[in-house]
């Protein structure tokens, strides 16, 4: 149960970049699994830890191949998945109230304690942290679930998104892509926004209702919004997007940087318009989104990259150039 | 019923501040109401259209003195008071669901059109938009409420503002005051942040829990927030407060420029706050409130000015200056 075994892993580094390295570790105790990792994602803020000396990748797949002896959770042999939030303490008001993506106390990707990341051969997860993929959800197409899929999912299902409202997503790429197949799923209408026209016919393919250029628009021609879903790693020129919110419309902007949000306000105050930031899923919200996109078959257009350092090298790279069409997921040998 | 009234108005002037006009209106028709205005309150929002050819004032109280003809709501000889809304379309989604504040085709205060403020010797309002003051409410304390009283109110009733929670406000003004006194009332703990500790007594005696002094504070020794209302008009150093705010905690700002609204996007995303524009109330919140502060006696600290020219100029001017504690009531002879 608890002999050793090799793991190769893909960290950050100060210097380098992407660094191979071989430990050994001891296998599961208590409620954690070892996971031999199949597949993992490729998301936008792994780019924010590369020179950080830790485990990259936080949308992983895999196999169970251990267990520790109070595991109930999974068995050897299940097909899980995991994500951003490693631990939580199960005890401050955000674990009691379900929004434990919030947990003052966890364990997050992004930590200087995390070394569990899915860029590698396997990890060792907390199993209650860890979540069975349903059937019908291909491993490849769950990796890009459990970062970008639970990223807009919480969204969904957390604030008041409903399928009568209209949402405005901006931006076609490795969140917004899934965003516009959720809300399609749901019966919501989906005005896409993107630069240009290159992605229209795919947007409409994937459920969106309207799809709207951008660039050098002064006012955009489409129906008003309850909700706008911001994927873009800029935030954009507010005017017209302001002036087709509705009143009390929610902006929700999931892609962080070190900047400021700023927004106008006038409108902010005289419309009661709504900022809403958001981080990632809680657990429940994860089950959730996993169950919703097998029923109903969202799928995650991905390219595929080899779970070695040059695929993840290649994969960082293509996205981190806006190339990725639209999740980048490196594959085990 | 329609016989000629003279009606003396303040208005705001191109050129020269305040002015005051005389003119004969017709008496009520349909579902209009004349009322004879006993109060009035000075709010900041004022400032904004001195130099609007309009009446000004928008928290009014006086008596039903004629009723058009198809007027059932009200009757000769109630007190009524009427705020920032004069009349919505009634048929636009807003409308429909009962954010008519939002009503897109809205007379408002501030509009071109709007020539019923409540600096005046009377004012035509349709009855639907004009409130019975309940029994045990002072009509000098109600008018501060009209609008002061309803942009607080409809945070903590359109939103998730419960009695558990813990509540920041930032100043105590003629909104802050009110805010602090309706969360007391409600059982919540409440958190007043003041530049110095001059107002410490005060905000304590109208029920705060804790009282924090900002100027050359890094940090403050507080309890945790869940909500923080802005009541000043300009925008704190966000740091100090978004370190004591809890996760998902809410930022209402309150008073409106031309400004930006500026926010640190780490922490927005990170901790998923929240920040929500909010305008004066609704009808049913206004009905709300003011059945609340007479239940729970909720009296705002005024300081009262004849309601002539120079009580106007001298009233809006203390209120511009920052001297006003806490809110001023222009009183008819």
């Amino acid at each position: 149960m608890s002999s050793s075994i090799e793991v190769t892993s893909f960290k950050g580094s100060e210097k380098n970049g992407i660094v191979e390295s071989t430990s050994h570790r001891q296998g599961p105790t208590g409620n954690d699994v070892l996971v031999k990792i199949t597949h993992s994602g490729i998301c936008g803020t792994d780019e924010h830890y590369k020179h950080v000396d830790m485990v990259l990748g936080h949308e992983g797949v895999g196999i169970v191949e251990q267990i520790g002896d109070r595991v109930t959770r999974h068995k050897v042999g299940d097909v899980v998945g995991w994500g951003y939030v490693h631990k939580t303490c199960g005890e401050c008001e955000q674990c009691l109230i379900g929004q434990d993506q919030y947990c003052s106390n966890n364990e997050t990707y992004g930590n200087a304690n995390f070394h569990q990341g899915s860029f590698g051969s396997h990890a060792i997860w907390d199993a209650s942290f860890v979540f069975k993929i349903p059937d019908g959800l291909a491993p490849e197409d769950a990796a890009p679930l459990m970062c970008g899929g639970a990223t807009v999912f919480e969204i969904i299902e957390s604030y008041d998104v409903r399928p009568t409202h209209r949402i405005g997503v901006v931006g076609v790429g490795g969140l917004g892509h899934l965003a516009v197949q959720f809300l399609a799923k749901m019966g919501a209408s989906v005005v896409v926004f993107s630069s240009t026209e290159s992605k229209r016919a795919e947007a409409m393919r994937l459920g969106a209702t309207e799809f709207c250029v951008t660039r050098d628009k002064k006012s955009f021609d489409v129906g008003k919004l309850d909700h706008l879903i911001i994927t873009t790693s800029f935030m954009p020129e507010w005017k017209p997007f302001l002036d087709v919110l509705k009143p009390r419309g929610t902006i929700y902007p999931l892609t962080v940087d070190y900047s400021d949000f700023v927004i106008p306000m006038m409108p902010l105050v005289f419309s009661g318009f709504n900022v809403q930031g958001s981080l990632v899923a809680s657990r429940i919200v994860m089950q959730r989104m996993l169950e919703f996109a097998a029923k109903n078959s969202v799928k995650p257009m991905i390219e595929k990259f080899p779970l070695t350092r040059d695929g993840v090298v290649e994969g960082m790279t293509k996205l981190r150039e806006g190339k990725m069409r639209y999740r980048g997921v490196l594959v085990a040998a």
